[in-house]
């Protein structure tokens, strides 16, 4: 998607340790307007699935979910990462060890929310090392919904997450992916464009 | 806010201790239409405000406030609740007192994407005790912004954080404001109807 290229070229940060700092427009500080445009690129790369859920994980993956979801006329439903008294007891869970956070933590679905019937494309907003989308991806095979594939916005094609989810027959789009990146230069190189690129 | 009224009546669960569980459609699955409406709704009431800036929290608010943005056509911003390695070291930083959790928290927002100049309205899904609503509202007057005010989807209000931050002077719109609940019977009584009630 060439338009999110452009804008991780011209907001993107570099730095060491392989880190993109995103957040002047994707996770932390978000445009409505990118979200919109990420929304029907996904909606045209599934347009052939058929889609009646949209399950992400919380924090940064919601609202890009939530725009996305509109494109696709579906709700939305997000894992937790931890067990409140606000939820209902009957939920399905697994571990995630978390990249970012270095710790491991239970994410929760509500039994009410998925299950046999679903359709359910994932949603995130990174791809690194794939265990979030990995975890998600087992509550879905444990609600016995059927996982209909993963729309990503960035995906660190240098890290294994995305190689390990097609492995195991997932089907993944990401929108942007990141072959490599010098925190020296500042360039980033993204895997080849598509001949669909919009 | 009819509509919303009659779906928390519809699918609400009312839970002893005053617990309200609207995850059906809220703040675990999410029904983005009703979403759509809950930003017209808020545009409506703010219509005479000037915004350039939605300021939320992680988790349950961040994708109302992404859906609420498109009617006011500004950029979202979320607070986390807790240092990363991923946030720039340059944070404003607030504790909060956590009803759901029971437990004291830091809440952060880059100073990059927060300052003067910035017009912000608050936007969260619940107003209980307010303490949330209150470490934003700190945020935003230490990074010297400006507080339109607040649009709430669902005041509790027999809980204290509606009057105590009127009594602040912040200005408070809530879609729906529950004045008591009975979790025997499953009646529901919200602050009397507007007579711009839509």
């Amino acid at each position: 998607m060439k338009e999110l290229k452009d804008r991780i070229r011209k907001d993107g940060k570099i730095k060491a340790g392989n880190v993109l700092k995103v957040d002047s427009f994707l996770n932390h500080q978000m445009d409505i307007r990118l979200f919109e445009k990420i929304g029907q690129e996904f909606k045209r790369r599934f347009a052939d699935a058929e889609i009646n859920k949209i399950l992400t994980i919380e924090a940064s993956g919601i609202g890009i979910a939530c725009v996305v979801a509109q494109s696709f006329d579906v709700p939305v439903v997000f894992a937790k990462k931890t067990q409140t008294k606000n939820i209902a007891g009957e939920v399905y869970t697994t571990k995630v060890e978390s990249y970012t956070h270095g710790r491991i933590y239970d994410i929760i679905v509500s039994k009410e929310f998925l299950g046999k019937g679903d359709k359910v494309l994932l949603i995130d907003d990174f791809l690194a090392n794939g265990k979030a989308l990995e975890g998600l991806a087992q509550l879905v095979a444990d609600s016995g919904a059927e996982l209909v594939g993963a729309g990503i916005v960035i995906e660190k094609g240098f890290q294994v997450g995305g190689d390990m989810l097609r492995e195991k027959g997932i089907r993944v789009e990401s929108l942007a992916i990141v072959d490599s990146m010098d925190d020296k230069t500042g360039t980033i190189t993204f895997r080849g464009d598509d001949a669909d690129e919009q």
